[in-house]
This record gives structure tokens, sequence and C-alpha cells, in this order.
């Protein structure tokens, strides 16, 4: 597609797609899915453009929620903040957005962008910052390439509204999650305003594609009868990394983030076997049996065994039977600069980020 | 004066004049004070204005420091955070400021507004918008006036900026408050723009005037041998409240805010009695042996009893002999409407504001 009017169909599969890309985090992506399909409904078109589309002079914005996604989950957003954030930020630069971006793959957040496409007709670009989801607004290869997060506007569903201008992307962060934090937990951002040249540098190419790609292969693989994870593993290059029942589930919400750990007690191949999942918002790492297998910024995603169904880390609960899989991320976010934003140590793992081919190779080789 | 220069000499006694109409808040005027002297040492010129001199359509934007006057006493400003600010406001609006207020009479912000007035080049009206110092930013007869907080600028040291438009000014305080905490706990706003035809309704006509009156009449009282005290309650229509040294002082920093309360135990007529003063930056109510004896919106002030110089919340210490005096606040704040946004049930006491003249007539009926 170089531009092409969602369906149904395509909102649908998008939004499995993202649930996996969501890495536990992101959101419920149900509530963004019926966000859209009311869009659709309601007869408004969403055009998903290439990459290669966007001229370099355009103006670019990426537009999302902010905000633990247990507060998301529990406030029904009608999509009107995102689309006041927006506004905001056009009123500020006094010009008006060519193309809108989703900053993240995942959950909700890749929802948002469609809806803002459809009321405010403007076409999305198919690409993200992350590839995934991620916690923090400077988890994004557009920061890594140096695009700043500011002048971005917040907004929430009051009609409170702040525009950011930072000395850094991390300020910008700070200073957005504290507001975050002080409105209830949620906020809508326009972030990363930019043009199109630094910006088809920066972005992850094809999110919105893959997402929907991901939906569908799983979707035919069940009416074809097919194993779904196996087709999902295929198109994803992932691996099985465990299967067993949770045992044990601990959270705090902390500095406006919803932190945490599921420990998972293995049964078939895993028998006697334990497998940690520590998450921030996102899954961040999988320690199984005191060895880390897999980490940031690589896809850690926990289904539920019976259905195949991603569980956001809100979901997670005691007697769970999940099967737990990890994939690898984009290139864009395995150079050096990309790992110190991204990367276990930022997450306060003092270890070195190792490709999941390279430790499932390493794996294979021990058993 | 209608129009009038500032001299070193007035600087001197607006500093004592703002520590006394400060209640205990309003950050070290010291600071201040070497901030504007500075100023007029570098040849620069302060401008103060009758609020009559203002024109009905003139843009007026106070001024000021916010944060917790611990750490605005730890940290010297240099003052062209706040010219940051009120720039970042004239972008915004695309229109240049005709005349600087102060929002508050007591504490650094007395002294904020001279310097911005002075490195600008704009006039500062003598006025305010709380004739003493309070520590929320809805807190301002300009509030109760209906006049909106924002769009207001706020910035930090670093650079950081920030452009807030809120649903309403309680709203702008709460957001604020939570980006001064995340900056490190000062931050430097323009706040409240408007025209000179509400302004002048609202505002507490005279304010600078006053503190340089209270200094001065200190001053002098000083030099001819006069007792001080007496003189700034003749000058102010004041009260002793109590006499004591401090026993106890407790402190919690919550929220942004410098709470505590002292307690001082009576020397001389307050002998076998006990004086509590609870504050939040500035002084709010005094309890005397169980019962209020004044409240705010009156000011309550106290003094080293040796030097007769006014205490900073911050400073106050056990051991510290020190007078406490009460005097009436401006009648703006004695309205209904008022003190539902100064009056002691905000602060959360139970207790109806009584005029600090009717408390002290019932005392002494009562001795």
């Amino acid at each position: 597609m170089s531009r092409y009017k969602l369906k149904k169909q395509d909102v649908e599969d998008l939004v499995t797609g993202a649930a996996i890309l969501g890495t536990g985090g992101g959101g419920d992506p149900y509530v963004g899915k019926l966000m859209v399909l009311q869009q659709l409904e309601r007869g408004k078109e969403i055009e998903i453009v290439d990459m290669e589309e966007i001229d370099d002079n355009a103006f670019v914005v990426p537009v999302a929620a902010m905000g633990t996604p247990v507060v998301l989950f529990e406030k029904i957003p009608s999509g009107k903040e995102a689309i006041f954030s927006l506004n905001l930020l056009e009123q500020y630069f006094n010009k008006k957005v060519d193309f809108i971006s989703p900053i993240e793959a995942g959950g909700i957040n890749s929802t948002i962008p469609l809806v803002v496409g459809a009321e405010r007709k403007l076409p999305v670009i198919d690409a993200d910052g992350m590839g995934r989801a991620f916690p923090e607004l400077q988890m994004v290869t557009l920061h890594v390439y140096g695009i700043k997060a500011t002048p971005m506007a917040l907004s929430d569903e009051r009609g409170n509204a702040v525009i950011l201008d930072t000395v850094d992307n991390f300020w910008a962060e700070k200073i957005a999650r504290a507001i975050t934090v002080r409105v209830g937990g949620s906020a809508w951002i326009a972030i990363y305003p930019t043009t199109g040249k630094p910006y088809k540098q920066a972005a992850i190419k094809g999110s919105i594609s893959l997402a929907i790609e991901i939906g569908r292969v799983l979707r035919e693989a069940k009416a074809s009868g097919r194993n779904p994870i196996d087709a999902l593993l295929d198109l994803t290059k992932g691996y099985e990394l465990f299967k067993g029942k949770i045992i044990d589930i601990k959270r705090f919400n902390v500095g406006g983030f919803a932190r945490g750990e599921a420990v998972i007690e293995g049964y078939d191949n895993y028998k006697n076997s334990r497998l940690i999942v520590r998450f921030q918002n996102e899954n961040l790492v999988a320690i199984r049996d005191n060895e880390i297998i897999a980490s940031v910024p690589d896809l850690i995603t926990i289904l539920e065994s019976e259905t195949g169904k991603p569980i956001t880390t809100e979901r997670l609960k005691y007697g769970l039977r999940v099967l737990v899989i990890g994939f690898p991320c984009t290139e864009k976010w395995r150079t050096e600069t990309a790992l110190r934003v991204v990367g276990p140590k930022y997450f306060g793992y003092d270890i070195d980020y190792l490709p999941i081919e390279n430790r499932m190779r390493k794996i294979s080789t021990l058993t």
C-alpha cells in the first residue's frame, strides 16, 4: 500500500497485532478498537500512507495517550482530547499539520492516531517511533536520531492544556509525567513535531501494516486450523520462551508507572522451572531460573495459553495459564546510542543487552 | 507618588516591610534585596507607578517566583528566569507587556517584579494581588474578581518552559505546583495576564508603598529611640499577640509546601500561656491556650524579640525568643467569596473567620 483506506477488518487485525507489539503495555487495545470502529461507522475515512510518500518539508506530528495503562483502561476516552492537543500545537506553531504519526506500535496508542486522522481528515503514516510500546517519552527512535520532543502539547479530559518546551527530551518526560500524574494518571499529547526528512530517517517504517499483518496471520491460522502461535512466531521471527501458571504477581504504582513482576511456574517442557517477567508498563525482562533469557528492547509478550490472547500487565493475575513469547526488535534499537535509551541498563538491570537470537542460540546449545 | 523612581533606601525599607507583610512566607527577602540593589548599582532604573496611572486597555502581567521558601532560599536566583517567563507569555500573546505587577506583597515576590521591571525597562504597578503572602496561586484578589490565572508561563533555572491554559485557577495551581515540585521546588511564573480595567478593580492598591512605609517607620523609630514595634502596630493597626520562647517546631514538606507549627511558651504578660502558630509557607493561625486569636486572611508575623526582625517560617527554631503580632488584612479579603479562597476553612480549620479587631476586642473584654 502506498495510500490505503483502512477497512473494518484491518482495524480488528491491527488491534490484535498492537496487543502483541504492546508487550503488556500501552493500555487495553479494546478501548482503542471501539474508538476507531466508531469513526468508520460514522462514515469517516482513515488513510494510511507509506513513509516514502511524505514530502521532506511536510509537517509531521505524532499523537498519543500518556499515562499508566491501569488508569487509561478505567476511563473510556472520546479521542477529542488528542485532537485538542494536536490543535494546540498547530496554534503554537501557527502551521497546519500535514501528517499524523503513531509514536507507539503497541496498545491503545496504535489506534489514537487513527481516530485523530479520521476526525481531522489527516493521513496517518505507516510508521512509528518504537516498533513496540515503551513507558517513557524519550524512548523513541526519533529521540535517538536527535529530534526534539518539544514543543509538545498535553491536555486532559477536562480541557486543561499545557505547552512544554524543555531543554531536552528527558525533561519533557519528567515534566509531562508529573503533570499526567497530577491530572489523574492519563493525558493526551502531540509530541516530536518535525518535518518529513528527519522523520523518515528516524521513524520505524511499516508499524501499522506489521500490526495488521500479525492480526491477519493469527486470524487466518485459527480459521485454517494451523497453530496460531507457530504462525505468529514465523512472522515475527520470535521464540517461545515459557509455558506455565502465574503463581505470584506484585504491583506498585510508582511515579506514574505501573511497575511489578509476575512469577510463572512452568509446566510441559518447562516443568520444575520458573520464569519471572518484570515490567514497567511494558514487559522489560524475562528471567528463567535466575538467567535472563530476553530483555528490552526485544519484545516480550505474555499470551493466555488457552486463547492465545495477549495479556496486558494490568490483566496479569494469579492462576492464569500463560505462554510467554519473545521476538527481536528493530535494528534501530540495537545501536549503542539507542541501547543507552532503551537497553536493560536504563531500566536498572546491570546486564549488557544481547539480541534475543543470540540468547536463544546459547540456550539451545546448552540443552 | 504617581510615577516614582526607586532609590537604594527605598529598597532597604521595602524589603523590611515585605518581610513583615510576608507573614513568615514568601522566601528570604535578603536574596531579593541583593537582586534589586544589583540592578540599581548597574545604573538600571525601577519605576513605580500608581494604579490610577494605568490605561484601561494596558496589558498588565504579574511576575513571581513559585515554590517552597526553603528551596527558594537555597538557590540564589539571577532574576533572568522571571524575565524568561514574561517573554514567553508575550510571545504566546504576540503582544508587548505595558506594566508589571507584583502578585504578592511579601517576601521575595515583592522584589522579583522590580528586577524584571529594571531589566525589561517596564514600570511596576504600586499594587499586588494579596496585600501579604499566600501559598497558592488562586489566593489572589484577581482570582476573586474573576480574572483567569492562565495563560500563564512557568520556567525553571535550566530553561525548561511551560505554558499553561487551564479550565480554572485551581487547576492552574495544581498543575503548576506539580511542575514546580518536579523541577526541584522552585519555578518562575508570569501569571494572571490581564488589562488595566479589570486589574484596577481587583488589585490591592499601594502595596509597594506600604511595604516601603513599614520599613521607613521601623528605621526611623529605631533612630529616634522610639519602640519600633509600637510604631509598626500604629501604622498597620496591628496587635501584639504574644511574647515567648519557641519550645517546639514541627515541619513537613508536603505536596510542594512547607507545612508545620511552632509552639511558643509565654513569658512576661504571657506567663503560663502557650501559643501555637501553624503555617503552610505562611503563618495561618495563632492558637493561644486552645483559642484561636488570629487567622488568615489577617496577617500573623513572628519577630525576633531582641532585634524586632521578622522571621520566615523556615528560620523558626527551638529556643528563639519571639514576639508575635497580628494585623488586619485588606477589606477585599473579607467578603464571603474571598473568604472561601483564603479563609481558615480553606486551610482545614473548621472555624468561621472573625476579623482580628473583633477577636482582640473580645479578648480584651475578657481579661
